[in-house]
């Protein structure tokens, strides 16, 4: 099995924590750590060590279980799966309202190699302006200036319905890959990945997770009062 | 094995799913569609039909396999699973920049039973006005408030890194979960769940998709040309 076959294979949940524990490394390196165990990169991630194990094994990578990962080396291994370093990735975003505006705010993705470009509104007031130094077209120029600027990557933010006919657009004009903030199913164009961003999945995420912990803990409440041991 | 037990090891990422199960039904019924196959449901989501299945199966529920699943039927049991129906869930931000702004307009989250009583913020302009009719109140009356209205869940939405005491102060009024949309890790206080949202996860995880897509085209082109099979 080559690693090509062997990457196709990798679960969605695997890439995931991987953007996790880069993110982990990321904020140890800047408070100045320099070694960590599995153990305790799970601990951070509240997952399991043989987690952390497996799923830095599935990419053959990563020696030294023994005395630890090297915070510095592991980082720009982990880099290295999501293409940093070996391409800079332009990105525009389609609608700046609050939310498009907050993503054009936020730095975070620099560090990760991507930048916007362009970015598409069909406010008049917007169009010809700059947010957060990135100039606005209208919606009219998205085909023209997404093969103009060779942009790999369109972020759809835009509030209403017309989300679909974006990624249309999007995908004419050469288009590698769509996120999609919009609350609309947009189904995958023929081999350009479009992944779907939903706030709310979060709130019902957490939702699950608060339920879960509190009847975990009225079980254990519950097994110390029965005194019985539950495999 | 009780339910109880059952549900303590089910995956996130097979609570991720579900809830972009719920996200698709409620998108399939706004357009009319009654009856689904798991092998339609898989396709929308791009996961395999078998995955749908198991996912649903690990909650021990949802009859019909060979007739297709009832849309509206469905809809209310998966809604059941995040405890719709049988609570609903009082938020608060932290932070009310354009993020936090966005999280506000945000109309998505009270399809699932979630809704803001609160928002805080450090600018004196933003204190004592409502933003998206939720009123803005002073940082340091956080624990006052939420302790008052009995605030269930705890939006951080700052820019900077005050982020862990502010989820210290969430967890001292008595917070039950915490969404964290700030730059900085937040270890999980005990019992109380927090869950990380990166927003520049989603552009990493994209990358990785993308690069795969592609490298996969490749190698079907590569495979046509040597006219070999590859198992």
């Amino acid at each position: 099995m080559s690693t090509t076959d062997k990457t196709t294979v990798i679960a969605k949940a695997t890439i995931a924590r991987m953007g996790m524990y880069l993110r982990c490394l990321l904020s140890l390196q800047q408070q100045g750590v320099k070694t960590l165990s599995s153990r305790e990169l799970a601990e951070m991630m509240s997952v399991t060590s043989e987690q952390v194990r497996r799923d830095l094994a599935s990419f053959g990578r990563f020696g030294k279980r023994g005395s630890g990962y090297d915070v510095d080396r592991l980082r720009l291994e982990v880099e290295a799966i999501f293409g940093k370093g070996s391409r800079r990735w332009k990105c525009c975003i389609v609608g700046v309202g609050s939310l498009g505006t907050a993503l054009l705010a936020s730095r975070n993705i620099h560090k990760w190699g991507f930048r916007y470009v362009a970015a598409f509104d069909n406010d008049p007031a917007k169009v010809g302006t700059r947010i957060e130094r990135v100039p606005v077209y209208a919606i009219e120029d998205l085909k023209a200036v997404v093969r103009k600027e060779q942009i790999a990557i369109g972020v759809i933010a835009v509030p209403g319905p017309s989300a679909r006919a974006i990624a249309r657009s999007l995908h004419e004009a050469g288009i590698r890959g769509i996120l999609n903030f919009a609350p609309q199913v947009i189904r995958e164009p023929e081999k350009t990945p479009v992944l779907a961003v939903d706030l709310s999945q979060e709130f019902l995420k957490l939702s699950f997770y608060i339920q879960r912990a509190e009847e975990k803990a009225e079980r254990e409440e519950d097994e110390i009062n029965a005194s019985s041991h539950v495999e």
